[in-house]
């Protein structure tokens, strides 16, 4: 079996209690992670050899992040020790009517400082099936950028096939600069994880008439994408309805040989943290790829997978592939 | 005043937080349950002279039980102090979309091993009312089959009523095995808590065909039941609909004098804690019978007792009379 | 910029963790809170300058309060150390379908015997634009009756505004009691936070016939009262549907210039605390009134502010003017 | 067996972490205690019928400590429930070099409102060996000396043993007050518990001179006293070297039949909650005493359960004769 | 670098907090840890290849089991899923003057019935230096006793050296039982730790004269021991002196080619758990070993590591090899 | 009464339980502190009007610093909003054999980019009597030397005593950087906390010969210091002798007028927390300077305000004068 490579931030999230302010918190939670190490450690409770690949400090919370990824089943040989700091980020955890609210403190973190000069890309894609990457990673830094460019120009040529996650944040980057950069990467990229609003702003594609189904819409653009870039061969991504910070519903959508595939809606209440639900759908949908399920399968098992991350506190998904199918068919019984 | 006897184990329940997974959880609660002794704690809240005649080994675990038992009100001269172990169970506690999961490490518990040497049952059955059990317990050991089966059939003869709680549990013994032992047990009880289910795959009753209400079919279950165990006075089960981990729908069901009887649904949302919310509809059941309140108001005050246990974390519904009456009639303002 | 000043008791609190019956917790979280000082505190998040004036005994307990106080941005100089104890109270935290439940310990407060000697009016009301007091005061001893009646009158000699919440508790007085005091302080009343059963029960108006809309009988009882007491600028309210302890639905109401205002129906689910509510809804209608926004928009930015408190624990509102605006027009994405 | 009884209030104390001022504390916790609630709770651990007689609020709080005393197998039969509020305090968990602190919230509470005509002396006194009261119960009212006085006639009568713990605090009453009463109280006792500074301070003994031992002066302060009261049988008090906060020295001292008897002296450092060490020590000697032990056995088994008080957070002394006797010998080991 | 294979029983710790009994305790604290284990966690945190080979029942807690190796740097490829149930324990933590208390359940475990045939040896000791198993192997089962009879066997033959630790526990067998198996043992250790009640109450070594020094005892007892078993290289065992329980004092013992080696004598004040310190000191000597230090080096760093394990909650020494040097000698300093 | 202004940077602390790794810690407890914050919050608690004068990012962090420095009573009208990022550390909470280990992560703090230009000295220095600044601020940045050193000037003009810490941190600069710096901004300090390593190894001062006295060592350095720098007046300092990190012994120095003071030796045993030991031990000797007191007995209050902060967790001193006057001469009763 070959392996799963994802690249990649991974950062420390501490976060406040339910119904606390950040302000006043004097007890945080520390747990780690970052769009590509969620995927990473999702892929390796379903059952892949996974590795992710990044830079943290050489102390004790660059230890304490190599404990946890091992800990996940994660091989952490391509993790290298060094550099100043780790990226951290405080999360107010919302709740009902209040939303949750993030602070960045990600700056001058070690890997946004990573330069390709220290990498062997050859022994990063070795004996691999998948590299994933996303966004996020381009966004950190100039070097970044053109890291990733030349890492995925070595993955198409070694025949490891490219996921990419388009990962947009705000606070990162601008449309304009992320659009620039990531039209650079697509035409590497043969899995894409990216919605409509990315198709809109950062693609530049004529926004769809409103009396289109979301469905009809999101096709028309996936159409519109694949044709520019036929090297895309999946396209995924979710719908998600905000009814409240506790409250959700979540459709998955996948896109593959011209055909849309849309799961069921799944109601998400009680949410206890949405935090990396992306993620959880992003590694739900290469676990059926891999698998060789038929896109159906493949929606239906990412929605629920990522139905099921927000039952769970922390970035990752750490549920088995017998409770993501269980949770499609929605049972809800203790089982005793 | 008589007392109430119940009898079975009571086992430690560890229970991780909300939101998390049992497999990374390093801090766990607590809590001493179980169908016969929740039933008791219960009972005793509602004002009734209870006793929990059970075995718990002679260590501060025992003691731990006995001063939760004292606490709650609950006699405790018929625990028994001796034998291997206690009885554990480990609860995964679900939230939202995920269920709650349990493993159970009970074999060779003191309880188990109990046998019917070790008792006394005049003693046991001296100035009682009600003599409650469940089918967990002959789901137990061989020994325990024949005690309980014993200890019934010296209830018949010293007039103490029998109530008894199929309470099949598919990691204790087969349907087949079940089946087989609680019809030899039946002719001795005159409350029966027994569900649709338990008349299909443990009594093999045929299927009540689908165009029936739910109610029309239990109706027709319990009849079927009461021809073949006329010694049967009273019947009642709840149907629970799981809409989420977090939110469930409860109807309670009656059947006496050839009647059937049933409660408004509830809505049970923002769920606490599930378990023993059979027991709480049970202990409230038993409650309206020895008050003589009519079928209506029993089933309506059970299903209300049971609703409320769901929002209390522990087996145990620790509620007053004026509190559930209060529920059936769903005041949910701040007191003040 | 004038400052506001509310007048009142402020209580230590102690509450439950969620699912715990008060009689078996034993760890309880502390709050400090009051109805005057949550509009307070509430307003200074707001960026008004504002003054709490009250009695707490002169101990780390009274230290605490100062603390809390000072760390909210509310200034402290009318706060007098002194007297017996501190009022307190037990919160047994409900959730989904049982209530929470109150235990007041707050007879022979500091405060409850503070009389009108101990206090210098003028200097307690200089420079200030609105005092706030609500029917708590009164409802603690002969002595804060007179008091307040006092310190109203001196309020209109000098051009201050009074806003007065009635807060009835039936727990520490009679509605004959409350309502002889309150119609004696009402001639001096601007802002008056009262709702339909203060009308009927306090006020003695006649019920409104039952086929009106809520809004149609509030209207015409909030008409007879400014009928009776031209002097109300702003009558306010809201309603608020009990679905369970988890989840409400909240409505505003703003009546002035003998029109009545209406918010959109707030649904609150997942509630955190609903302690503070009707502070919270006090203090964005005072917001809106100082910002002279137009009745509609104070409406609903107050309601929308009662909606947030239910999402913090504590009695008070920590949230700020843009918060809450986005709270109105509903966005609970994470923020990242 | 005769039970003992034991006769005082009881209150919910709060206490801080260690480490934390209480004006910073915002979880404290909950722990009931009060001197003659544990002198009953301790000796109920050593396998003596206890009741404890008090008066509790008639609510949750006063429900919790029923259930606590039931826990710990004492009858509360004789705890009645109603009045105003239950008394309180908050303890500041001192820690090294800092001191505890505590603040008494304790006036007006049920139990120190209570009336010599709420109580059947002669059922409070049925069956019993021992009735036990401290100095705290007389200083918190009129009402309760005279009680107190009257019961101990009446036990006097039916050949109850008084035991009798001075326990001065100088925060309820002066030293000349409780020497007044104390003397009013002293020909009743048969078994007494003052130290050094009572016999000067409230008995007004000539202070021994200063070039005798601590035993020595304690062997003359108690000749002295069982001259003036000859009833005393037994005299008891323990010497505490303050070393810090967490780190003290104790010496037990017992006076019987002209002779004085005195422990080792024991190291405790490392202290967890040096409240209730002087119940523990008199809870100890009645056990002593009951058991007819010699002198030197009672006090050094006294003083070695008071020592094992100081490792156990509450007031109570949840240990058992094997344990204590286990620390005579200073067995450290863990048993596996 | 050749790999160690420790062999033996993992079980989950449940523990109190400080100050608490377990009769009331209802927060646990779940640490995984066993003699075996905890040596092969201590020597991976000192730069080892490690295998922990043992058998865990195939559900979360299993799962958790491996999580918790697989995090600590520990390959769990020996650890096979299956069996019953998952041994455990109850610690309730000691503190100051009260002792440690365990209650065992480890009965029945997929460990301790674990049998050879389930095994394959060659697999097991495949590119090992050392295999370390420890006296409560063999105490498991008549099938274990068999079973490391074989190990060491083969082990022998394959030149791979035996690490035995005698780690007598009286709740598990006699002395007798203890010493006749052990003595079937020995033949085929080369380092073994066993200390003075070893020598003399398992394997019969007659009492050194009471005027020796203990190292002059033990000298004699160590001497006696490699007359008869010549096989034996390295003999080694710590004194402990109990002050109380969270104060004592060690002194480690190394014997090597007929001479005894001695550690400084340390202070071990404010201990957070000393379970686990034997299991330190094995691995800090097994370290020293492959190092190939001088016999003072090693005898002081394996103390050091003791030492430092009495720092940290739950049962592994997660300590480098940098700390435990810089505590050989001693710095308590902040490092800022 | 003029105010006390400190100028540095506070910081975001995150500290470990007890007995807890960093590396596998998931809840931290966050502590704002910093050396020039800590003395401010020490002097506030003593009675005198302090300022902190900082930078902050504009966040829901900073302004839990400016609630946190409200609450303590320190004016917040110099902290400004802006810039990058918030300095944060971890800190390992040491115990017994383990001392505490720090791990920075405060590099591009809005603080240490804060320039000249962002400042008013005028404004800063206002009604001022004492500037108070440590070595920590102009290791920070090149720009920060210059400040400090304009700021210093300025002060000498404005006859503001400036108080200067030397709290030298290897991790921020070299000893060769640091002294360079220093050098230059001696000339306007009067108030000098340094001690024996600093005078040797930052202003290069000949080491004393090893058979003085420390006192004597120490008079001798702040002779030849004073003799270099007559605008000192008071030289202070601690000796720590690190007995573990739970158990120091710490004595006051302090110099002035050619003559050196010395407080007696306290032993600190049960060490809660030592991080802002220096600061409160600065604090103490301001309070005393200001308050006129003679040199014995400012070095005994300032080393008993010490010795109180390292029972508290967090790094401010949270003591009143009383508190610390009863530290001097040791009384550890508990107050009630
Ligand atoms: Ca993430
Ligand atoms: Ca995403
Ligand atoms: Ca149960
Ligand atoms: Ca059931
Ligand atoms: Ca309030
Ligand atoms: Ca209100
Ligand atoms: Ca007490
Ligand atoms: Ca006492
Ligand atoms: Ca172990
Ligand atoms: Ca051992
Ligand atoms: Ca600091
Ligand atoms: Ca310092
Ligand atoms: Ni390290
Ligand atoms: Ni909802
Ligand atoms: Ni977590
Ligand atoms: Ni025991
Ligand atoms: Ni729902
Ligand atoms: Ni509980
Ligand atoms: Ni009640
Ligand atoms: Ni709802
Ligand atoms: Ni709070
Ligand atoms: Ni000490
Ligand atoms: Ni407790
Ligand atoms: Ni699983
Ligand atoms: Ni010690
Ligand atoms: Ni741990
Ligand atoms: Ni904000
Ligand atoms: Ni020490
Ligand atoms: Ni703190
Ligand atoms: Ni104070």
């Amino acid at each position: 079996m070959k392996k799963i490579v994802t690249f990649g931030e991974i950062l420390a999230r501490f976060s406040t209690d339910q119904g606390q302010r950040l302000s006043k918190s004097n007890q945080l939670t520390l747990h780690y992670g970052g769009a590509e190490a969620n995927v990473a450690v999702s892929l390796a409770q379903l059952g892949h050899q996974t590795a992710f690949a990044s830079k943290v400090p050489n102390n004790h919370l660059g230890q304490g992040i190599i404990q946890y990824l091992k800990a996940m089943n994660v091989a952490t040989d391509l993790v290298q020790l060094g550099g100043e700091r780790l990226g951290t980020y405080y999360l107010e955890v919302g709740a009902g009517n209040r939303g949750s609210q993030v602070i960045y403190d990600r700056k001058h973190s070690s890997f946004s400082q990573t330069v390709e000069h220290d990498w062997d890309f050859d022994a990063l894609l070795s004996d691999t099936s998948i590299l994933h990457v996303t966004g996020i990673t381009p966004a950190l830094s100039e070097s970044l950028i053109k890291m990733v460019e030349a890492l995925f120009k070595r993955a198409q040529t070694l025949n490891v096939k490219v996921s990419f996650d388009c990962n947009y944040r705000g606070k990162l980057w601008s449309q304009e600069q992320a659009g620039t950069v990531l039209r650079r990467l697509l035409p590497y990229v043969n899995i894409c994880s990216c919605g409509e609003l990315d198709m809109v702003y950062l693609f530049n594609y004529a926004q769809q008439p409103d009396h289109l189904t979301y469905k009809d819409k999101l096709y028309n653009y996936y159409r519109l994408l694949t044709d520019d870039y036929p090297n895309i061969e999946y396209l995924l991504s979710t719908k998600r309805e905000n009814l409240s910070a506790s409250h959700n519903r979540l459709t998955g959508y996948l896109y593959t040989n011209n055909e849309i595939y849309q799961s069921r809606i799944f109601d998400i209440d009680h949410i206890i943290d949405r935090v990396g639900g992306g993620d959880a759908f992003v590694a739900g949908t290469l676990h059926g790829i891999i698998k060789d399920w038929n896109p159906d399968a493949i929606v239906s098992f990412a929605t629920a997978a990522s139905v099921l991350k927000h039952t769970i506190k922390g970035d990752a998904n750490l549920v088995s592939e017998e409770e993501i199918k269980s949770q499609m068919s929605s049972e809800n019984q203790i089982s005793r």
